[in-house]
């Protein structure tokens, strides 16, 4: 049991919620929350640390407990938790978890993609909300630039809902050069744009496709915009210029889900 | 030009952003930023601050000079708009607004009503996408329960991008009474349900529609849900159990809008 905030596992673990830099140079990404252990990949899984409370509730849980034990696992004192925690309201339960790696090659080559591309995306929930709906939508993978905020900053990780586990994703040093490995492969790119002059409904999603996702103020840049192989738009009633990132991408994914998967057996 | 924090006008505003309590007392919200200042309705706007940086480009847009000099303003140093403001990067004009007053009835007898019923919705830049998103898909209004987070919060406000100024909104002590009202009306309300059967598209939302919110964690209350006309699903690939509260709320207000407004001449 760890009882004192000075314990050097104690202090690794704050260093790691406090600075990106720190994580990716350990290669570790950390999660809260019983969801997250218990969606955790066990081989990935480094170290789990949690209070006698969790520890108890994941005891009673079958299937968690024997996942705990071979994992291992330190019990912490809810005081020393709260220092390691990110959260206001701790779940009493956390795990050190070693990056996955993707390979863009392979994003690039699963049958019929359905990729985000984002460029400079800098609210960690509107990240964290993208991967999310991004497994529910079908997406196969995320390209971002590295300017993009750090989707495994502890807000973005909360966001996601365990969905960083599963959605593939990838940085590029220049999503331009990117632009052009998807027309190689025949993935059509759509970037959301001012000067689009049909609604993103009319466009087929079907075969591979590649949504360009841009910065919360200032949009995608001009080089990447110009590289899209068409413009599209999203409707907008009153006076709204604009929606949040996540939702106009929500609106965009769940539109390639909708053709993709032909839930629509509309009535009207 | 007011230059000490110590100011009572400066102490008043400081109040107002920590304060919902105080906010609601005086009657009044704030708002933050050119954009904000720009579509304020102008017999609603109370107070104006800015800094002399902010006061000259205002000055240099045609039509905010003369807004300004209708409204009036007070002009304070940079150091003293940072106290006031709410923004880590302010952009240092700032509007003491009245707050609107709308009518749970007028928003029920509209023609063909899109409708939010919001219950205890907790993020604040959750209620504020949905503002935003309702403007752009063409909502009505929106009905919160009183536990639903201030819609007035400084976030909330940043979230919906102006749309605050234009969305009506009302709070409801008693949303299962509005339930009814809501039939009364031949209004038919739709919760988004793990017991729906349908996917939320083969839906006809073309007359009254009004869309059940609920909390991010907990979803909607068990008293509210029974009461919904219709439960309907989204479709959700992968290990996603839920989306986001205002992604989810977003793709039905859009299914909404393709519904009425007929913007998909799909090529499928």
């Amino acid at each position: 049991m760890i009882t004192s905030s000075a314990n050097p596992k104690v202090k690794q673990v704050a260093l790691w919620q406090a600075k990106g830099k720190e994580r990716r140079r350990a290669g570790v990404f950390l999660t809260e929350g019983f969801k997250m252990f218990e969606e955790a990949p066990e081989e990935r899984l480094r170290e789990v640390y949690l209070t006698s409370e969790a520890l108890e509730k994941v005891s009673e849980t079958p299937g968690m407990k024997e996942k705990l034990m071979r994992a291992g696992y330190e019990e912490v004192t809810p005081e020393v938790f709260r220092k390691m925690s990110d959260t206001q309201t701790p779940q009493g339960i956390l795990c050190v978890v070693e990056r996955p790696e993707y390979e863009l090659e392979r994003l690039l080559t699963v049958p019929r993609p359905l990729l985000l591309v984002v460029e400079g995306l800098q609210d960690p929930g509107n990240l964290g909300a993208i991967v999310r709906t991004g497994e529910g939508a079908g997406v196969t993978g995320i390209i971002m630039s590295v300017g993009t905020v750090d989707i495994f900053h502890p807000k973005t990780i909360r966001a996601t809902m365990g969905s960083i586990y599963r959605v593939p994703f990838v940085w590029a040093e220049d999503l331009t050069k990117v632009m052009g490995m998807l027309r190689e492969k025949g993935i059509h790119s759509f970037a959301a744009h001012l000067e689009g002059k049909r609604y993103y409904d009319s466009f087929s999603f079907r075969e591979g496709t590649a949504f360009l996702i841009g910065n919360e103020g200032a949009g995608l840049g001009r080089e990447l915009a110009r590289r899209a192989d068409d413009y599209l738009k999203i409707p907008m009633e009153g006076k709204v210029e604009s929606l949040n990132a996540a939702i106009a991408a929500s609106l965009l994914m769940y539109e390639a889900h909708r053709q993709r998967n032909g839930s629509s057996d509309t009535l009207n």
